[in-house]
Parts: structure tokens; sequence; C-alpha cells
């Protein structure tokens, strides 16, 4: 999909139209102190695009079809594996005392525990602090005790849209999600996990689309 | 600013010209299907809008002028001030734990420091846990003595782009950034701080621009 820009006397003219619909070519080749010949490219431009419509022996007014600001049809183009980062990964085995070394080492707010290969939990720096606040033996206690299990993990897969991966972490007031795949252990369906989109992987994409690239 | 979307059979015609320019409008019409006519307004949008350019005697070009996907454009209209949220902040006396219980009950990632209403500092859920798994006793610290001092704050102030709040979150490597105001006390130049902008508020604009409005 393309997105194409209006010109400022274009903007000029959707405004007038908007203010005093129905108006004629005259009406606003007088308003813009030019010729109705001069008009006529813009005029074209914006009816062909349906954004103004013309009425024979009435004048153009503004159509209500949502033909335009169509910002978020070029947003759902943009899909999850566009997107995603490599996930942090540790055993339920570990303790939390090494598991939030993990965290520091590689500069992340969310750790995804794996048993086997398959995904079955998460813990978040938050969680972290709540337990290092308490009275727990981080150094006893295995991650796997005190971290998020499925099913109650909100993820995603990397076909669905990076749209809806930032819904899912508003909704879910969560800082990142895992990027999953389905596996089959036996007739089990199960999941592994390929990848993480946080909201750090949505300020980057918005810092990307507003590059003057 | 609006933003107007090409139709399926523009977007085809621009992918033609593309492959093989310069290309006719007979050629193009024979690989459509259709005739010389009904691609007369298609034509006329894509020139006068200057996707492509009419070459006389030589046939259509793809222009190379970055008049489209000026996604960017609209990116960089949108204000700190229309994303911004409330800080949290508290006194630098506070100490680590009261700071930690703020935090919480606050359900934020970063804590404002002032002292006399002016910000003189920041600290991190990361700055946080860091201390929690050290030796201070986190019941006697003030959060002053933790805290990333003013100069080494990253700032933004209501009338800065989103797009520059962005940035500076993602080179700083940082979660929330301070909105700022100046303050005088006599000729020292001071900030207040009027709000913040975190990823979260950078991923909810994000989702309210993805909406189906």
């Amino acid at each position: 999909m393309s997105i194409i820009k209006l010109s400022p006397r274009q903007e000029q003219i959707i405004k007038l139209v908007k203010e005093t619909e129905p108006i004629t070519s005259e009406q606003l080749a007088s308003k813009l102190s030019v010729t109705r010949a001069a008009l006529r490219p813009d005029l074209a431009i914006l009816t062909m695009t349906g954004i103004l419509e013309a009425k024979p022996k009435v004048g153009y007014v503004y159509s209500q079809r949502p033909s335009h600001s169509l910002i978020y049809d070029y947003i759902r183009t943009i899909k999850v594996k566009d997107i995603m980062s490599k996930p942090v990964v540790v055993d339920e085995n570990t303790t939390v005392y090494d598991a939030i070394v993990h965290l520091f080492l590689n500069d992340v707010g969310t750790l995804f525990i794996e048993n086997n290969g398959l995904l079955i939990g998460a813990v978040s720096r938050k969680d972290f602090l709540k337990i290092a606040m308490g009275g727990t033996d981080i150094h006893k206690v295995p991650v796997g005790i005190i971290m998020t299990r499925m099913p109650n993990i909100v993820f995603v897969e990397k076909e669905d849209a990076a749209y809806l991966a930032a819904l899912k972490i508003m909704e879910h007031e969560v800082d990142s999600l895992p990027v999953v795949e389905k596996a089959y252990i036996g007739t089990k369906e199960s999941i592994k996990i390929v990848g993480k989109v946080s909201k750090t992987n949505i300020t980057r994409l918005f810092v990307k689309m507003g590059e003057n690239s």
C-alpha cells in the first residue's frame, strides 16, 4: 500500500468545503484568489480519490467515506515477525538469584521460563523486585516457583499484526509478550518460544516510522 | 494533514511502471485489459500527485521524489503534551523502602525525585532491584542517595514531538522521560516536572493509531 500526501492548496480546499459546503468551484476559486482553471487539477484529485463529492448544480461537498486518514491500514501491514527480538530464556530450576543476574546481564525486563524446550512461564522485573523485598531466600528458591505460569501467559504468533501485540501489551498490562509456535508432544499441544515483543520493540518501530528515510 | 489511499488499480499501475518503465498508456491499458480512456483518471491522479512522471513521446516513469509514504510527516505532528501522563514524584528524603512501596502502589516503572518542588533525580525499577539485591538497608537509606541525578536525566518539553521522546528513550535506553518546564530560583535555572512519557505512552499511541476509528 502506498500513501500520498495532499498539497497545501488541496488541504485548503478541503477546509473551505468543510466550512461552507455545498460550495461551487467559482466560489472556491474566488476565495482562493485563483482562476477556476487553476483549481481544476486539484478538484479532480479530490473528487477522484473520494474526499470530495461533486453534486451537479449544487457544488462540492465533503464526503464522509473513510477513504483517507488510513494510517491504521498501513500500521496493520506490520507483523510481529518484522519487529520481534530474541527472548532471554532460563530453565525453571534456575535460582531466583541466578535468574536476576541473567536479567541484568542481558538487560531485559522479562525472563521466559522453559522446561524441556517448551515455554512454561514468565517472570518480570516487577515480580523479581517483589520477591527481593520479601523474606524469600533468593539463593535457594527456583524461579519456577515464582513465575507466572501457562496458561496465564498472553502470547502472539509470528504472523500476527504488530498492532495486536501492542494491544495485548496494553490490555493485559505487561511489558513483554512471548512469540510462540505450536508444538506437539505426542498428542498434547504445547508451545515453543521463538521471539518476544515488548514495549521497547513497539517504541523502536515508532521511531523507525518517524524517521526521515 | 490528510492522507489518502491509492486504489488497487493505481497500485497495480505503479507496480507495472516500476517493472517496465518507461511504459506508454497504450501498453499499460493492454496489460490491464482495459481501454486507455478507462485508465485516464488513474494516470491523472498518479501524475498530479507526483508518483509517476509522464515523459512526452517516451511514456510513464516512476518518480523518485519522496512525495508519498509520508507517514513520518503525520507522526511528527503528534506532540509530547498529547500523550504524556501524570508522573509519580517523591521527596529525596523518602526511604528506598517507602519509595518502592510508592512504585508498586502507583504501578509505574520510574519514580521522579523532587526537592522543594524542583526535579532533581529519577529512580527506575531496575535501580531498585539492584539495590534490593545488595546489602543496603532499604529502610534507612533515602532514595536521594541512589537516584540518577540531574544533569544526567534526559528530558523533553510539552511542545516537543512525541517522536523526539521515543527517540530519546531508545537512544538513552531508559523506560521513561520526565516532561519539564524551566523554572527560575533567583537567577538560577531549574526545572519543574509537569508530566512523563514512557514506552507505555508510546505503545498506547501506537494502538490508537492502529484503531479503526
